[in-house]
């Protein structure tokens, strides 16, 4: 195979594009269909100051890289979530880029900052380890990057994520987590924007390009991670897209486009606790939090 | 396993409901899924005048076979499509059906009324044969309705047919096919009303029903059916629903309960030709008639 661009040996094969790309113009061509999709849908621009949410994994480290390319001012912020070795490596992972690269990042480490880890949060709770990480994150990010006064947060959900998170949404029909599904949420009180540029970048491509580009990282899947049903989801559309490559993105950009699901937001009030938007008394974070901390 | 209801031996397992029937047992289950159906939806009740579209095939014997157990007046239609050995076939199955149960049948056939077969208009339109098939159905079952006076047409359509279709529909935002995608559709100028009964029941539950109850059907699939999409999406749902039974009951019984693809009706004008609904000039079986029967 051949590179689309200069016909040189190809080293990555992209079969929904129908064509293959060479080590410089495949980070080209990734680099590209994320600024593509910052333009598409008014994400920011080169004035905003931006914070992404880092793991230490391929998507957020292989999206800050194209940020960092592209001439953005982003600055990165890592919550240490506390699993063991997995969330001491993930960081060094991230120290290691961000020295290469002389950029800024705050980390925030839960048991520090809020009293808990997620192994505990877990425990403590009824929620699976994914879902007691998913608040904590959403939560600690939002307050992160509205202490920081930043213009956006960046998070880096790759296709693959966010075509596997829809079809979780459409088969269960719910409308309030469709209707919430936006590539771009914009700024409420006491909400940060928050954006996806990755969405048109599939989950191997992000990690082609890490690899193709030199970044090194943690490449173990978080070890509470069984029977997480995005993933099991993201298993279930690949065998799709192996038999019809490019039906994932077709199902993703048919939804942004159709957008029908404008159900009414929920309304809002201030939490007791912390004062952050909640739909009840005391929002899901502060709920967690307590029942983590009560031992 | 043992019969839920009388814990004699079972002769098929339901697992998706978590449960395991007798021959008799299994029986009335399936009866009472689709009673249930037919309550729920407001179908039709005992005083209307029924018509059921029959293949041959087990879905649309083993409805019609429910259907004159529960009490309801239906009659039947079939249209032999010209697809050789394959329809001659499936007439000679529903013939032996209909005697065995003294119920009445119109036969329509394709080339005598239409002056074309299935496979012609496959070859003269750039259709699939499912294309050509299920348009030239829709067509003539409808106006073999009306001709009749019947007050619904009743359609063999099972679970996961429509799961399958609206999977289908799904991944293609297909926001109008999703508005007309529904369990009843109501009659309107030219349209006779159309109801699908069988929505509850699985395709192997229609197959251990129509076995059980000594139903002989066509086994073999139509031979013009490869590389039909909702097959395709059939198997892939299959896969699903193996891992988590209940799914696909779950995703289309949802869909019903959200029905938030009310879009705009098209604007409907009567055909040139034939004078039913269309949103053209001439209507899409005019079109495909006049195309298969040029040579």
């Amino acid at each position: 195979m051949r590179c689309r661009v200069c016909t040189s040996r190809a080293a990555v094969e992209v079969r929904r594009h129908n064509a293959a790309f060479c080590r410089d113009h495949f980070i080209d061509h990734v680099v590209r269909q994320v600024e593509r999709t910052i333009h598409e849908f008014d994400m920011f621009d080169h004035t905003d100051r931006l914070v992404i949410g880092v793991s230490g994994g391929k998507d957020s480290l292989a999206l800050w890289d194209i940020l960092h390319r592209l001439g953005y001012r982003c600055e990165g912020i890592y919550l240490d979530l506390g699993i063991d070795a997995y969330s001491t490596e993930s960081g060094e992972y991230i120290e290691r880029f961000v020295k290469e690269r002389d950029l800024i990042l705050r980390v925030v480490d839960l048991q520090d900052a809020y009293g808990f880890t997620i192994p505990q949060a877990a425990e403590s709770t009824r929620r699976s380890p994914c879902s007691a990480c998913g608040l904590s994150k959403r939560y600690i990010l939002n307050e992160e990057a509205l202490k920081g006064g930043y213009d956006a947060l960046v998070m880096g959900h790759n296709l693959d994520d966010e075509a596997a998170t829809l079809f979780s949404n459409v088969l269960n029909w719910s409308v309030e987590y469709l209707a919430r599904q936006k590539v771009v949420l914009p700024a409420s009180d006491g909400l940060v924007k928050k954006v996806k540029p990755l969405v048109r970048v599939a989950e191997r491509e992000t990690a082609a390009y890490a690899v193709l580009s030199g970044i090194d990282y943690e490449v173990e899947e978080c070890p509470m991670v069984a029977g997480n049903t995005v993933n099991r989801m993201k298993e279930w559309m690949a065998l799709l897209e192996h038999r019809s490559p490019g039906v994932t993105q077709h199902f993703l950009g048919g939804f942004y486009k159709v957008g029908s699901f404008d159900a009414a937001p929920p309304v809002l009030r201030s939490c007791e606790s912390c004062g952050r938007p909640t739909t009840g008394e005391r929002c899901a974070f502060c709920r967690l939090q307590e029942l983590a901390t009560r031992s």
